[in-house]
Parts: C-alpha cells; structure tokens; sequence
C-alpha cells in the first residue's frame, strides 16, 4: 500500500455532488469516516492509538514520550475542496512507517504519526483549530462556541461526535512531547511547476488572518422600494470585494479574498436586511494594514446608504519562518531541494512557535488548491513519501 | 373570528427564527400546515373545498360555475417575509365571507375563496407559478423542472405533498369559471401612510422580472493564489450590484435589486468557482432595456477577471393596468379611495390578462414588506374585511 494506494482507498469518503471536489469537515460524516479509517489503517500497523483532549489522533510507533519525532496533517476540507490538501501528508505518513519497516528500521526516538482536527476552518470559521487548541492559540471558551453556518456549536458537534468539549484547551503533555514536527502537504502554488522538481521544503508562511464584516440595512420589497427609500446592506457589501481588490494591489504580494458572501433572508425579491461576508487577508508584514484600509472603504459605503457594519477579526496568525536548521537538515537527507515560501496556512505553522517544525511540499502540476482541480501525479506523491521517510528516518535516528 | 382572529391563529406557523419572520414555502411543512388550516376553516364555513390540478386550492359558497365572483391571495413568504403579505388576502376573505353571512346575504353568482400556490416564487424562483400554471403563461414542462436551493425539483417537491405533477399546466375549465377576480393584500410601499387613508385599490403593476447571472471562474487557493494568477467570479459579481444602483439611477421610476447571491464553494479561504445571483428588476416601459445595460456591465467585467458569464431570464411580466371598469365599481362601493400603482407583482396581475381583475390594498404604517417590519393596524385590517365583503356583496348581486 503506497500513499497513492491509500489516497484511493478514500477517494469515496465525502464527496460532494454539487460543489464537486470534496466536503469533509471537523465531525461530520465524512470526516468521523476518514478518522475510523484512520484509526483502523494505524492499528493495522501496530500503532498504538489515542486521541488528545482536543480530537487530535495520533498513532504511535513504540512508547510515547518526550523528544518524539512527528508527522501528520488534517484529513478536513474547504468545501468543495480537492484531495490531496491534508490526506496527502496522512497518507504519505503511513506509507513513510512501512516504508521505514520495510528497510527494517526502527527509530530510536519516540514516533507518532498525528491528525490534527479542523485544520481547514470549513464548519467553524477558525483555521487549525486542533493544533490551537492545543498549543493554547485559542481560548478553548471562544473555541467551544464557535458556530457553524447552521448554528451549532463546536462544543456541541464535538459533544455529538463523542468528544468531551469541557477538556478542550491546552494540553502542554501532548505538546511538550513533540520533539521536532514534519509535515508533508501538495503545493497550492505553481512553485515546483515553474522550478520543474518533485518536492521542496517549507521556508515561510505569509501572515494572514479572516476578518468577518456584517452590514446591516434595512430589509424591504424589492420592488414596491423606490431607490431613495433604501438602506440595502449589498451595496456596501459588494464594495467591500472591490476593495479587497483595489486595495490589495497597493501592497506588495498581498491576497485578500471574499469567497464567502451571505446575504439574509436572500430572497430574489427581497431588499437583504443583513450581509455577512469574510475577508482572508494575507500581505507580507502588512495584513492588518490592508484590512484596515478595506475596513475604512466598507465604513464609508455603509454610511452612504444608511446602513452600519462591524468588522470582527476571526482568526490572525503572524509571518512563521520555519525552524532553518531542521530545514538544513532536511535539504542535506534529500540531496538539495529548493525552499519554497507559501501563502497558505498549515498545523506546522502553528507547531513552529513552539517545536522545532519543518514541511515538505509535492508538486500540484494545476497549481490549483481549494478546489476539485487540486492534484499531483502518483509519481511525485509516491517520491514525497519517501522523501518524506528520509527525513524521519534520518531525525529518529 | 375577524381577519385579525384568523391572523392571529396562524402567528405561529413558520416562523424564521434565524432570519426573523415567516419563511413559508411552496409545499414545505409551515404551507402544508396553513393549506391544511384554510381547508378547515372554509370546511368549517360549509364552503366546498377542491384542490385544482395546479395545486390552487377553491372553496366554493354555492355550486361552483362560470362568471364567479372570487377572491383571494396566497399563503406562502419570501423567506424572513412578514405575516402579512398574502395570509392577508386569504383570512379577509374568510372574514368577508362571515360578514355577508351575518348581513344575511346570499350571492347570486357563483361565489369562490381561492389560495394560489407559490405566489412569491421563494422555493423555485419563479414568483405567481399557481396562477401562471392555471392561465397557460409558463411552460408546465419548465415548471416541473424548476429546483430549489437545495436541487429538489418543482415536481418532486409536489408529489411529496400529495399532488400530481404530470396534472400541472393550463386548466381553461378552472379559469373559465372566474367571472371577476378581487385580492385584498397589505401595502407593500407608502402609498397610504402618505394619503392618510386605510384602503386603495389597485391602479397598474410595474413590469417585473428576474434574471439570473451566472458568473463561472477558477476556484483557487486564497492564501497560494497571487492577484494575476486570479480569476474570481466574485469580482464581476460584485459590479452587478453595483451596476444595478447605478443603472437604475439613470432611469425613471426604475427599481433594480441584488438580494440572493450564492459564491460556491462559499469557503473563507478558497477563491470562488462560481457565483450566482439575481437581479430583481421593474422599470415602467424600460425593464429589458435595463437589463442588457446591467448585463453588459456584467459580461466586460466578466472579461476583465479572465470570468464568464451568462445571463438567463427567469420570468417576465408586462406592465398590468387593472380593468377599469371594475375599479370604477369599487370606488363607487367603497365611497371614494385613492388608486395606486404598485412596483409589487400579483396573483391578480397574473389573472389580470384573462379576466376583469381588481385589487384592495391595506395601509401598512412600516411602509415596508418581505420583511419582518411588515405591519398592519387591526383597526385596518378589519376595515380592509368590510371594503372587501362591500366589494364582493355588490360584484355577486
């Protein structure tokens, strides 16, 4: 069983029909399905199994401790969102332990394989929340009541999906035994495309953050409401993704997205009464500068139509350059790779404030990510899963 | 039992509590739960109930037949709508019905109570689908096929309920009977609060339509993905509602409005695939003219963003001058009450092409409807019941 073999095995879990790619998000259907399998494909191997206080697996090879050598990734996704993006560093972290055995090493530090929970922020907005939670990140208090676009809580889906949400929060023994963390993930960039190899390594992650802004109007008859009698919170609304746009292009290598845009009730002939849109935000050392001057434009589109908006930072996360001796070490085991920054947040990043934490990226031949076009050839999947096993070999050694 | 007494017995049915007010729609439970209260109510009356091959459901006072005096409007809601908009029409009906009755009157026409399916189009988006069915004005096969937000079909929707949908399309037998067609409705503008009087009748109905743009562009990455490797469909969807505002300034009395618009996937972090959205517009004389102005805004910022677009009509309606003839009538009967044109579509705008058709409206002192704000006074609303039962006693004598 290769990491393709394994990427194959779930390739059914979670589907969805009408966005296409996949929707697997923290404690649902699809995602329960992937952390049994999960379980199941650790145990076959003789890992021993535990799940952390905050839903994070992790499956270890011989006895847990300080000093362990871990790898791992999500098993969630964006809606709609493609399969490689968190399964792949799964997957090619099992094939890495039969890869290892099948060589007949065995490590000699403590080893652990782990999948982190809502990496993706798809159900409850904040992204990472498993690795947060439990590096202390988040306040497990505002964590617990995050809702998801139904309404309910993460301490109530956590609760239906038999986790115990009253023992979220940090966990300093699960964290304090991380010696040093690699995380395999596809590129979501066309970085590997333009240098022509399979792999590289993890140098930085862009600062970024998701500011939430909701307008507030007045709801009303689309079409017995003259133009001069309207406070139609969608004027401000639409201006804000100009802005995003606009502003952006100011800075230097700055994304800001509004990929989700909720207007309520959202009848066709109905004036909305609320929006609510997300702003993901990420500039180089300049992030919330851009958002505040975003900010400001929705202020004043707001107050010319007559309507209010307030502007919530969801999450933020600082620039993260990863551990450079561990990335020395790294380039040296594969012969010299390039090192690759990216604008996408990852559970090392969190890890990297805290342990020493590299990544390894396999080539995306779309440059497509968060989306059904996502994708790497069997070929580089299976050459970063023994990358992938090099370099724990070498760190466990 | 007043018109405000039926009101007030329906409060609870369907109420939203996530957007406020009511959400009822075609063939959900809350309009099951309303059709299965009107049935008992007019049972309760000894009128005879029978349920047209469109779903339109007749309660008859005497032998049903050509040249009846009917009246009516519908029980479902745009989504969040208010308590009014349509329960109105239904309940002063029944209130009219009463009011005869204790006058000791008798009809000397054929004499029905009707309720329209669908009148809002707030499931399958195509508003006034009972009476556009029963006059032949929309395809039977494109109704059938007309899906809801979730991709349940029209048919599937109404066989659930217990109807046949291969039964759905014109029904001459039914509309053949309708000898003069008068629905009461709330006030959906201002029309009355500045004319300090409790009834109008109704003048003319601005033409009226709903058109779909569909926007499609490459889901990406929002942290990967640099600005000019971006094509996001949310960018030329976001100058619709702009285009909207400001086309619709350029024009007379023109009403153009963005109130449902869908980004899929809809992730924070994930730029969108596709966005849909509809226009709701009415302009007198000019509501396809604004709408290529708008829709070719649309297709150049489409190309701008490297995006497509397509642009589908989903309904039209003509500008409807109510028969004159009957408003002379009603103004005799009701002692003089001022005409008003509405931007708002109808049943009886429907029913307007085949029969001599009027409409009552009722002051609502928010001004505004499709809103949970939507109000009327009692002291109105049984004023409204009277006008109506005075209107039908002389058009059935």
């Amino acid at each position: 069983m290769t990491a393709s073999d394994l990427l194959a095995e779930i390739a059914g879990v979670g589907r969805d029909a009408s966005r296409g790619g996949y929707s697997r998000h923290a404690f649902d259907r699809a995602e329960d399905e992937l952390r049994t399998w999960f379980v199941e494909q650790a145990t076959r191997r003789g890992l021993d199994v535990e799940t952390d206080r905050n839903g994070n697996i992790w499956a270890w090879w011989g006895t847990p401790g300080p000093g362990a050598v871990v790898t791992g990734s999500h098993l969630d996704s964006v809606p709609g969102g493609g399969a490689f993006d968190g399964p792949l560093g799964v997957v090619s972290a099992l094939d890495a332990v039969d890869i290892l055995r099948r060589k007949g090493f065995t490590p000699s530090t403590p080893f652990a394989v782990v999948v982190f929970a809502e990496e993706e922020g798809g159900r409850f907005g904040v992204p990472c929340l498993g690795s947060r939670l439990l590096t202390g990140s988040i306040d497990p208090d505002r964590a617990r009541a995050l809702r998801d676009p139904g309404g309910v809580t993460l301490a109530e889906a956590a609760a239906k999906a038999g986790h115990d949400p009253a023992r979220f929060g940090p966990d300093p023994e699960a964290l304090g035994r991380i010696g040093k963390f690699v995380e395999l993930h596809v590129e979501q960039g066309r970085g590997l495309i333009d240098l022509g190899g399979p792999v590289a390594v993890g140098s930085t992650v862009i600062e970024h953050g998701r500011w939430r802004f909701s307008f507030s109007g007045q709801g009303n008859h689309a079409g017995a409401t003259v133009l001069g009698d309207r406070h139609d919170p969608m004027l401000p609304a639409a201006s804000v993704v100009a802005a995003a746009r606009r502003v952006a292009g100011k800075f230097d290598d700055a994304r800001a997205t509004v990929g989700r845009l909720v207007p309520t009730p959202g009848g066709t002939n109905v004036i909305a009464s609320t929006v609510d849109l997300w702003l993901d935000a990420r500039v180089p050392g300049a992030t919330r500068d851009l958002v505040d001057e975003i900010a400001a434009a929705a202020t004043e589109a707001a107050r010319e139509e007559g309507c209010q908006v307030t502007v919530t930072e969801e999450s933020y996360s600082d620039t993260v350059v990863f551990d450079p001796a561990l990335r020395d070490e790294m380039d040296d085991v594969l012969g010299g790779v390039p090192a690759l920054p990216t604008g996408a947040g990852h559970d090392a990043a969190i890890l990297a404030a805290h342990v020493p934490t590299g990544m390894l990226y396999v080539r995306n031949p779309t440059g497509i990510s968060h989306a059904p076009e996502e994708f790497a050839e069997v070929a580089d999947v299976d050459h970063g899963a023994v990358a992938l096993a090099s370099t724990l070999e070498h760190l466990s050694t």
